[in-house]
């Protein structure tokens, strides 16, 4: 099963990451740490092998791959060995990165990106591609009459004006072109009621939003054990410090909100009520591609005595990230040849703002991701799948 | 449904915290906040209510209740308003607390346990009564040739030895008085093979063992997500630094190994693996009943990158450890009535060493407490559950 | 000497705590624990004793003093047992306290301040009054060309414009009654040059700005430690979350500034260079009179090496500035005894923006501090001092 | 002025950052960053110029120098390019290292490094060479009659006893050599009055003990801080996680208990009392040559409210300790050259243990460093220096 990882952001860190494992893990020379679809509860049958990936990609940016590659290794995010290891394979994936169409009304640009995304597949004689979206998230998208619907939609985009954000934009050009979409930033992506009817016409899959790599991670499980717990949450503040390509854009407030607001959800949906405080993001140059958490959470026990707790997490995004997206694409492969269509809520433990997900407890997101996985080793359907 | 609940420790400030909150339930003085059995997912009508719960117990100590409940107000353990309102109450716990039989053999001492119990049971025409250990911990028991069987253990205790460890011998008396037998502590308790020989002749149920109060009720969800996310754990170090009168006693090297020892499988069990670093108990009189822990963990992710990460956890343990005696109280007795006998594997949830348990998991055991519970509250069998 | 402590804001927490204090001192209730001048280094004859003091002031706000201190008691920040004990005295002082002038020109409120400062100092018959500004942060002052000089400022006040925000209303009536000044707040105070004139003119000393009483102590510590030892400080960033009054005053992004201002202005001074990241205010109710900050300092060393600290400070600021107050008072007391006229430069050691102070190093402040009270102690001349 | 800096334990990590790093200033190619006395306050003429140093030194072990900076490099303690410019310069030293002489009694051994040293001294032409040693930490070590004066220790060092520990006997040989001994470990080094008595005979200065380095540092700006707000501190807990050759050794009850013990001395002589807690030190060899320090401090403030700090220092013990390694030696040889003779108080900056400091603020410890150093350069006596 030949599988096409389309990277949206493709000279990103978080893509270059994304590549530069992939092929490290195809040649042997690296272990699947991080990727949870090598786990033994998840490993099977219905997922390509990492040796079918086929990567390729759009950017805005033109610093050729190994370049960004060196750097990330520089800055500790990658094993410099693996980057001198792979030449020839980085210079392939470089012929399959293409620049981000950027003149033309949104549908001539739309029709850039899917002829990119066909000519690619039969480039490779590729069973599938998946579009990832791993590009800098965008700031709030304004609504549009013209998000309503496909049809409206088509007829918008001829003429003058952004009718949809960037990654609005990709994920109509993936679906045209019949490619499952993933959104793993917070950005609009395929969230918007045109897009999804599309997808639904279409007998495409989809997913997203916000790939959970830090902060929200620890969240998803320390919010539902002191829910278990039944111990009342008083306040829970923090702040996240950051230096990547990503902290510049998220200093700027308007995208800095929408982030926040993702993270703040993960703890008044799982808790039942909203504790006061709130999360800062904070742009810091030279914490370069690790990023620094801390939060507190104040609480009370039993007659309500009050106690509290810290925790501060220092992670590589990139690298928290990388194996995310190489599993997203692997089972959002397998959910398109097994026929999914619409929105693959079963993916929820890999979102810190899943699409229609119900909980927000790691726990609980990972029985969900276990059972859909299942399934689509054994061929069933999962509970709440369709069939194309 | 009456229900007696023994407090082996009763002046202790885990006791006392469980009597004045229980109290203070009664009255309508306090809410639940951390009594896991009042949650949406485990309330009903199986449960003896907060108001048919009657308190005594045994304690080598002679401090009067009202004068231990004064000082925890002082130390900012309870709210002093509660101690204030509830004196004639409080009083007549006092009136239920025995002196811990301290001479003769250990079969009449035995003897004597039995005696206070069931006349506390008559006295108050109790339908049972629940003996919960919450006394100091014991260093690592000694083995015996007597725990083998009931006969042989009856035997021995008449001779001059101290066969039983103090935690064992009051199992052995609560069982031989027909009571359930709830183990909050690391020590020895009801497992020994006679004593659950003795259970099971008895048709009574027990649990334990270790109260999950702090640092490992962080560990048993962090672990669970490293593991969750492959990312491999390579270090796992910290220090408990705690005042209280089990501080002094953890000190003790003997007694510090049998609780680093139960804080540690926590780890192996869930990561299938051991990481580097071991957990120190410090005394530390000043902190009083407040605990601090410091954890630090290192772990890599994808292509081996190193990453962090620290927690605090500042709590309470008497505040937090008594609205899960009540809890185990309640669950026991329901177990009880409902016929269940042998060890309660489905509580692992309250517990840092729980019985015959195969998952450390906090979310895996909440998902087995809530069937377990079900189960009690619509009279069906639960899946290992056994018919008295 | 008697001398009396006339509080701006004599209603709020800080004001409480001192004034509690200041009388359980004087009663033999309480340790001076907190209080630099009782260190033997700095104790001496020249100091006013405890009970010298007289407490007065204004306050907008009008609980009764002792409804305050109870509150303060049930928040943590005071022993209940001396408000308990204390009635009578905290009556007298109650006594004392007069409204803030509200209306009128500045001019009329200006005379209604001195009013009230020299009646409350002949009807005790004191040596003289300190004022002491420990009301809420005022957003940053705007400039008014009346701000050049005594005579023009009389005049304008007579206006109907706010020539002057509040702080500077009272450092001018303070001045005008003939009595020294203190800003214990980041607010103007008497750091404008009519102010700075007429003090000169009346033979007045004054102090502040900002007291230095959590984080920014830390790092009045922590940053001379990376100076002397050629290590270079990268990045410094943190956040402070507090919940009591000034908390929600400072979340106003205007107050907000001015206090962040004044916090990194430690940190350039000391290094030589402003490392990246900055502080954020956060107000969180829940955490009452506490303030819990972290910081997180990046730094590297020889060739190179990037290493990392981070502190965390649960402090309660009032119980933190009290001491300091009365510190403060006496100082400033005897200071103007001495003759000592215009800014006191040599208190540096108690502010976070300390009028013309050459160091932020809180070692080398504390050595000024240690000989101007000598000086003041042996009746001599300090360095910078200058007689009326 | 030629110096040698001869290193005992001349493989080991510190001294391989040391060479490197003291080769790269040499070159050009690294800054002085952690190097004290290229601060304005200390820096001048009469001070070895980084390009006068010489090194050589005694190992144990014989793994190549340029390996173990490459293991360095890999171990992100040094920069992989500085190791890859010096190829020749590495070389050059390593033509310098000699095995430590293991066999004959400790007087045949003390000769064998003394011929060792005046070899050096005399291939090189130096004016003097200074031996430190920063081998790894030695258990306590037991008393000897011969400890007592020079005569009787040489007599008895060519018994069969092992009448020395190894750092004594460096530092007996250092003297007998005509060179100054800095030791930078807690090991007994020059602490004998025979070997104090030798210096003097000889007219040569020594300096000592137990490079301060992380958590320390930061206890000694710390610890002041408290003393010098007259805040009561009550438990100073903490715990070291270290990876590297000394933890492993550190982990050893008896070494750890002498490097405890001089950091805990710190507390007590600072501020005038010792605090509840005490320092564990455990070692996690997956830590590497970084070592992660987590300290809490309670304390009390006015009235005696209850306060808390946390920190945790991360931090690579070579990068900090390599560049004070190249202060000292340069600070010795100077004081050597201006005729210093006996123990050299005035460098208690550098030590958690320093020779017959009357203080361990880092604040005094400085301008007692500064002070010292202006003598040397302006050629004045200082208050305690000796002419030799």
């Amino acid at each position: 099963m030949r599988t096409g990882v389309w990277l949206v952001g493709a000279r990103g860190s978080v893509a270059t990451t994304s590549i530069v494992g992939g092929l490290a893990l195809r040649a042997g020379l690296a272990g699947p740490t991080g990727c949870v679809t090598e786990l033994p509860e998840l490993r099977g049958p219905a997922l390509p092998a990492f040796a079918d990936l086929v990567f390729g990609g759009h950017d805005v940016a033109t610093t050729p791959l190994c370049k960004r590659a060196e750097a990330l290794a520089t800055a500790g995010v990658l094993p410099g060995r693996l980057v001198a290891a792979l030449p020839d394979e980085l210079a392939a994936v470089e012929e399959e990165l293409r620049p981000a169409p950027g003149v033309g009304s949104q549908a001539e640009r739309a029709a850039a990106i899917v002829r990119d995304l066909t000519d690619f597949r039969d480039r490779h004689r590729l069973d599938r591609v998946v579009v990832v979206n791993v590009s800098a998230t965008e700031p709030t998208a304004t609504a549009h009459p013209a998000h309503a619907d496909p049809a409206t939609l088509r007829d918008a985009l001829t003429g003058p004006d952004e009718v949809l954000p960037a990654s609005s934009l990709y994920a109509y050009a993936a679906l045209t072109a019949g490619c499952p979409y993933v959104d793993f930033t917070p950005s609009t992506g395929a969230r918007l009621p045109a897009l999804h009817t599309l997808a639904v016409e279409r007998g495409l899959p989809y997913a997203g939003h916000d790939g959970k790599t830090g902060e929200t991670l620890v969240k998803s499980v320390l919010a539902p054990m002191f829910a278990m717990r039944h111990l009342t949450v008083r306040s829970w503040s923090g702040i996240n410090l950051l230096g990547g390509g990503d902290g510049a854009n998220l200093a700027d407030p308007a995208a800095n909100a929408a982030k926040v607001e993702s993270k703040q959800r993960v703890l008044g949906e799982t808790l039942g009520y909203v504790p006061q405080g709130g999360t800062r993001i904070d742009y810091v140059e030279e914490l370069g591609d690790f990023k620094t958490a801390w939060d507190l959470i104040t609480f009370s026990g039993f007659l309500g005595t009050g106690m509290r707790m810290e925790f501060t997490w220092h992670g590589c995004d990139s690298a928290l990230a990388a194996p995310l997206v190489l599993d997203l694409a692997r089972l959002t492969a397998a959910a398109h040849a097994a026929g999914r269509v619409g929105p693959l809520t079963d993916l929820a433990f890999f979102f810190k703002d899943p699409l229609g997900s119900p909980t927000h407890s790691l726990g609980e997101q990972w029985t969900r991701l276990a059972e859909f996985t299942r399934a689509l080793h054994t061929g069933r359907e999962s509970a709440d799948g369709q069939a194309g």
